[in-house]
C-alpha cells in the first residue's frame, strides 16, 4: 500500500511492504497551500511508477480545505473508532482505490471544541505500545497537540498554539526586530522554561525578550532560543504532575527541545519518532480490512 | 511653551499658556519609524511659527534609537525625581531650548527588568489627582502598562504586549486568516473575556479562535472581537482583586474595551482622557523650574 502524509505546507509518500516495513519513500513541497487544487495530478506525480493499488491518506488533504471533507470522529477515540470513521474517495482522474482517514475532535469542560488531523494517525502508532492505564503524549508542532491515552484509546487532547506564536513574534513583532541568526543556545532556552513557570502572564513574560536585551542580560543571538524556551515552557505548564507517564513524539530538533524543557521541569518523558504516521496508516488498513 | 509626544508611530504637538491650558495642537506621522533620523528638521516643521522658546519632548525620541537617549531613571519615582532625570539637548540646527523627559524602570522580584518611556508623563497628569494611599493604573496600548501608585508616586509597574500581539495574530496567524472587518461585537468580546479567566494556558485559549468558528460556535465577523477580549481578559487576570483603586486611562475605543473588561470581571475602573500628555509634561517643566 501508499501511506501519504499531506499537511498545509508539505507532503509525504511512503511505500509499504504487506508487513508495515517502509520500502521507498518520498516527500514534496505541495502541502496544500501550494497545491491550489490540483490534488490528483499532485498525487499521481509524486506516486508516479508505484503500481500499488491501495492509497491512504492522512492530515489536512481531509478538511474543508483539503480534497474532501472528513467528519471528524468524537473522542474517546481508538484504532477502530478512526478505522470506521475512513471514508474512500472516487476520483476520476486516479485508477487506485483512495482512502482518507478522519481528524478527531473533542469538547472541554467548558463546551470549548478541540480538533486534530493529521496527528491521531501519528498516535495511532503509538496506542498498541502504550499499553494500560494513563498516558499523555506531547506532540509538538506549529500548534502542538497534548492527548490524554487511557487503555489504548484517545480519551480527550488539547492544543497550544505555541510554533505559530513563535513564527509570527519572530517575524513580524518587536521582539523578532530585536534577535540575530545564531545556534540554539541552551542556557538562554533554560532561562526562557525557567521564567514561565513563575506567576504571572505571558503577555507580560514575553516583554522580557525585550527588556533582558536592554539592559545586557540576554545578548541578540540568545533572544530566540529564550523566546522558544518561554513558549515552550508556559505550553507544558500545563501538565499536571500527576497523571502517568509522558511521552514526546516529533522531529529530533523538536524532541529535543521539548524533552530538555520537561527535564528542567522535573518530568523525564520517552521521545518516539515522529515518521510513525506511515505506521499508523497501515495499522488503519489492516483494522479496515482494507485489501493491500 | 511647547510639549511635544513623539512616540513610535507619532508626533503630537502642543502649545500651552502659562497655565498649561493647550491654545494649539498639531499633529503629524512623523514617528521614529517615519522620520528616519530626521529630528530637527521633522520638529521645525511641525512647530513653525510657532514662538516660544521652551520645548519639552516625551516618548521614544528619548530613547536608544531616538534623537538622544536620556537614561531611565529607577522606580520608585514621582514627579520630581523624573523631572530631575530630564535633560537638555542642544542641537545646533534649532534656536530654542530643548529638554527631553527620561523613561522609568524597575526590577520585579525575579530580577527581570521592565521599563516604560512616554506613560511616565501621562502618569505624571495623574498622580496629583490620585490622592494618598494605593491606586493601579492600567494605560492600555501596544505595550499596556499597569502601574502601582503609592502616595503619588509610582512605585513599581509591569508591561503587556496585548495590543501588538492581536496586531501580529489578526495580520499574520492562521486566526486572522478566518476573520473579516466587522464593527466590534460585544457579546463575542465578552465571551473572549470569560474564557480568558478559565484554568489553561492562553497558547491554547488562542486555539479556541479557530475551533469555536469552525463548529459554528462564532461568526468570522464576531472573531476579532473574540480575539481582543481573550487577549485583554489575560492581561487583566493579573490584577489582583484588592491593592486599591483601579484608573484606566486610554483614547476613547481601547478604554471602552478595558473598562467593560473589568466591568465583566466585576472590577469597577475610573477612567482617564488619554491626552493627558501635555499636561504631564507642563508639570514636569515646572517641577524642573524652566523659564516659561
Amino acid at each position: 500500500m501508499i501511506a501519504i502524509d499531506w499537511g498545509s505546507s508539505s507532503l509525504r509518500a511512503f511505500r509499504l511492504d504487506r508487513k508495515g516495513q517502509i520500502v521507498d519513500s518520498r516527500r514534496s513541497d505541495q502541502g496544500l497551500l501550494n497545491a491550489n487544487g490540483r490534488f490528483a495530478e499532485v498525487l499521481e506525480a509524486l506516486i508516479h511508477h508505484w503500481d500499488d493499488a491501495l492509497v491512504v491518506m492522512a492530515g489536512m488533504v481531509g478538511s474543508r480545505q483539503g480534497w474532501r471533507e472528513v467528519p471528524y470522529v468524537q473522542a474517546p477515540a481508538g484504532l477502530h473508532e478512526i478505522a470506521a470513521g475512513m471514508q474512500q474517495l472516487n476520483d476520476a482522474a486516479i485508477e487506485r482505490e483512495l482512502w482518507l482517514v478522519p481528524g478527531l475532535r473533542c469538547v472541554d469542560v467548558h463546551g470549548i471544541p478541540d480538533v486534530m488531523r493529521g496527528e491521531e494517525t501519528q498516535l495511532c502508532a503509538l496506542l498498541p505500545l502504550l499499553g494500560p492505564g494513563t498516558h499523555r503524549v506531547v506532540l509538538p508542532g506549529t500548534h502542538s497537540k497534548h492527548a490524554h491515552v487511557v487503555d489504548g484509546r484517545i480519551e480527550r487532547f488539547s492544543t497550544f498554539m505555541t510554533g505559530e506564536l513563535f513564527a509570527v513574534l519572530r517575524q513580524h513583532s518587536l521582539l523578532g526586530r530585536m534577535m540575530v541568526e545564531a545556534p540554539d543556545d541552551a542556557a538562554a532556552f533554560a532561562e526562557g522554561v525557567a521564567l514561565a513557570g513563575r506567576q504571572g502572564s505571558l503577555l507580560h513574560q514575553l516583554f522580557s525578550v525585550r527588556t533582558r536585551a536592554l539592559f545586557d542580560q540576554l545578548q541578540p543571538a540568545q533572544l530566540a532560543s529564550y523566546l522558544s524556551g518561554l513558549l515552550i515552557g508556559s505550553e507544558l505548564q500545563d501538565i499536571d504532575a500527576e497523571g502517568g507517564p509522558l511521552h514526546v513524539m516529533a522531529a529530533d530538533g523538536l524532541a529535543d527541545a521539548y524533552v530538555s524543557a520537561l527535564a528542567l521541569l522535573g518530568r523525564p518523558a520517552t521521545r518516539h519518532a515522529e515518521d510513525s504516521v506511515a505506521q499508523g496508516l497501515y495499522l488503519l488498513a489492516r483494522a479496515r480490512e482494507l485489501p493491500m
